[in-house]
């Protein structure tokens, strides 16, 4: 066996089973031994931005890390983004990266780039392989050091002779160790203080802010009168009916500021402090008002579910949490499209279980809203800040969950940045609907100039407006071998995703949004 | 004035006048300041490989860089891959790279990166500003990296505070210094190793390469016997009637060691060693002969085109090149559409001073051959390996030339890595006819799997083939706003192709490629 089926081995053996991929000429090897060692699936995407957002969606339903297959530098260059987006969610991923031989390094080739230095920014891990002999052994703690916990980026760089010379065995990684409980010490002091104060908060993510976690900390709610918060890039939040609501900490700075105003003691589930996502003249970036004391409950490696049924047994909560949701759909809306009779569209049909994603920019809310108390689901959001997660996260969600339906709300500008995502749900047969929210602008960039004083003028304009031409996403979605509609008003829409949602595999939506008057 | 208005008057001062851009909100006061400051074309791509393409296109054509204008961190690594090929283009290109204040970077916002060290595997020089007093002064610098010679790289990052703060005057950058003559004595050296040598040749690279270097080259080849040489991916050739010819050192290993078998010396002009783009088991990557010697006349800070013709001059040559190519146009191809009809319908209709922009891949070499006896016109290739170039350097040629036409060879794989520029050729009505050589595959990877001993298993096939589903090259380009037809023979090519370089504006076709039997 040569260094590339030794290595895929090792992955399968490690239970990576699935390897997103966009190869080139030195990966060959490793797709020649994606054959002839079983057990591992390879999904293609057509831009590596794609692949690396597909491997978090993948690996954050899943727990697990999906594999990516990248080509040199610029192959690993193009799925930086939504690497960096997997890494603020703490998504584990194992990406193998191909490179030229170390013989060949010393030449002037024209594809050759610092392979290592280009992942670092953007990884946990990286290490380039010394050996075919070394290749299993450096497969094997690539997986551990993805799997965390929490999540990890792990970068492998894979020479081409060392996919290609001769190997010994397989290895394995060992499996995930289990989040370090977190210290009754920790619990107790934590006890002593929300017993003491009077407005408290809990700022819950990533692995906190499951149904077992938000459930625990509903317990804690009903005991304290503490408020449940999240912010709005959340890697996962299980919420909807039979679930505990959680107030979102607004996107604007003054509503953000306005919201904690009032805040004497906030508790850190698996979080950070909530700060602003951009600096603006004169205001701050600290959202806490002076003199609230912070306390970090759960770290990411720690195991934050134990952590909130520790604290809520400790504080004598009672049984049942506040802020239990109860179901309740809205009615059919009339008329215009706009954020808020689409999210109401959505609610109505949104399948229990559903996985829904959600890069809606400034249309967002009117969905987040009126899916509160739709049927139970997972809300994965954009969590780094890169535009362009959306489409991947809803193929690799569905990858990972072929048994759930996958709603993606997808706003029309970040589309673009990964729209070959649609060949990918085409090709996969993947279960996603993808509603695309067209309002032909970065609207949240004209939002961003008016506060910074300026006027639309010619440049500005020219940046900022995409409605010239119009993009028709029924025509690209097609384009890619994606069923598509367009729907003009809120009745088009129901009835459009109703019908989308009933069914199985890729479709898409264009839904033409009219602004509020 | 702030520090993005001292910012955009520095550049437009110190000649650059487009900027190609993706804006996010850390950018927004330069976006303002782009209205306030006149004399700076915005020109918007829907992602940032597009974005820095263009400015590859733009900077190549015109000598003098062209501003991109990008998003953090991320923003910038989606546009790394273009700027690895720009620099290996040596193409001039000055990215404004938006970044936090510096008091923010101290908090945990999602959005954080470390921009310049993105930067820096890509970059010949990074900045990051420091204050908004020493901005235009950092702009200036950044231009007189960029413009060379040869071009390069520059990225300046500016910390949103350094963009809105109070600045002084802007700067201006001097002008471009003219390229190093070469030294008389390597003139004379070179002179007498051609004079003593029988397998000679020349091998010509970006500035090298123009219409007056390669007649100089010509006169050199008539008097000497000396073959002239390019490679594969080159950034600029002059070439067609009334031009001289060059031949193509071939891609495949074998080939072209087989072509430089014969060579006693080899004479680099602008250009470096020839070498294998990739290493493959057992195979040399170096193409040089045993005992050959090289000789550097033009090192790329050097002037080539003076050091051809002192050459020339120092050779006694003739006035009259060898190789002079005169007009021949083919006739008009019959039946199935293949990479040698294709290019004879290309080679039948290119208008004079068109410039042929080459990405076709597996699939170039018939439109290269073809063309070499059209009319004069300017090549541009892919020149660092990474897939996606084609598109986006037709539209920045076209903008940096209007009154010519552009065509654009695209094979389809390679053209869904920046599929987003086709908005904006329509967006700008860029004159630029786009071929998408449409065969369904990754065929040169099918070919490197095949050189590696494998056969096509299930997952090779789903990592190589693209015909499930296909792409819709009419649809995609409807859908962003640019007419297009698909061609499924070579008489149906001929027609619309000759309709589309007639006509003005942006315009697609889908070309069915058969393999030749």
């Amino acid at each position: 066996m040569n260094g590339a089926e030794s290595l895929v081995r090792t992955l399968v053996q490690s239970g990576v089973s699935v390897c997103f991929a966009n190869p080139g000429t030195s990966e060959m090897h490793f797709v020649a031994a994606l054959d002839k060692a079983p057990g591992m699936r390879a999904v293609l995407g057509l831009f590596e931005g794609v692949v690396t957002g597909m491997a978090d969606g993948y690996g954050r339903l899943a727990g697990r890390p999906a594999a990516t297959l990248l080509h040199l530098g610029t192959g690993l260059a193009n799925g930086l983004a939504n690497l960096h987006n997997a890494r603020r969610a703490a998504t584990p991923v194992v990406n193998i990266v191909g490179d030229h031989t170390r013989a060949h390094l010393q030449f002037n080739s024209p594809f050759i780039s610092d392979v290592a230095a280009i992942a670092r920014p953007f990884s946990d891990w990286v290490h380039t392989a010394e050996s075919s002999l070394t290749l299993a052994a450096d497969g094997a703690r690539a997986v551990t050091a993805a799997q965390g916990p929490p999540g990890r980026i792990a970068t492998l760089v894979v020479p081409a002779d060392a996919a290609w010379n001769d190997a010994e065995a397989p290895a394995t990684a060992p499996p995930r160790a289990a989040p370090r409980p977190v210290p009754e010490s920790t619990i107790e002091r934590i006890a002593t203080q929300l017993g003491s104060t009077r407005h408290s908060a809990l700022l819950l993510r990533g692995d906190a802010a499951t149904a077992r976690g938000v459930s625990a900390a509903g317990r804690i709610a009903a005991r304290t009168g503490a408020r449940l918060l999240s912010e709005r890039l959340t890697p996962r939040l299980q919420r909807g009916a039979g679930r505990v609501r959680i107030e979102q900490i607004p996107y604007r700075v003054e509503d953000a500021l306005e919201s904690l105003r009032a805040l004497e003691l906030l508790i850190l589930v698996s979080s950070s402090p909530p700060v602003s996502t951009f600096a603006y003249p004169g205001k701050p970036s600290w959202y806490l008002p002076a003199g609230c004391s912070l306390a970090q409950l759960a770290q990411p490696e720690e195991d934050a579910e134990q952590a909130l049924e520790a604290l809520a047994a400790r504080l004598k909560s009672p049984d049942m949490p506040a802020g239990l949701v109860r179901l309740e759909l809205p009615d059919l809306p009339r008329g215009a499209l706009d954020q808020f009779t689409l999210g109401a569209c959505i609610a109505r049909h949104l399948p229990e279980g559903a996985i829904l994603v959600d890069e809606g920019v400034t249309n967002s809310p009117g969905t987040f809203r009126a899916t509160e108390t739709a049927a139970p689901h997972d809300y994965f959001s954009n969590s780094g800040g890169a535009l362009g997660q959306g489409l991947p996260l809803a193929a690799g969600a569905a990858v990972g969950a072929p048994e759930r339906k996958v709603v993606c709300l997808q706003a029309d500008g970040g589309a673009m940045y990964s729209v070959q995502s649609l060949w990918t749900l085409a090709r996969e047969q993947l279960d996603v609907t993808v509603v695309i929210i067209s309002n032909r602008a970065y609207a949240i960039l004209q939002m961003e100039l008016a506060r910074v004083g300026a006027t639309m003028g010619a440049n500005a304009r020219a940046l900022l407006d995409l409605a010239t031409p119009e993009l028709s996403w029924t025509r690209l979605a097609q384009g890619m071998g994606v069923e598509a509609s367009r729907a003009d008003t809120a009745e088009q829409f129901d009835a459009q995703f109703s019908d989308a949602v009933r069914r199985r595999g890729p479709r898409l939506i264009e839904a033409m949004i009219q602004p509020r008057a």
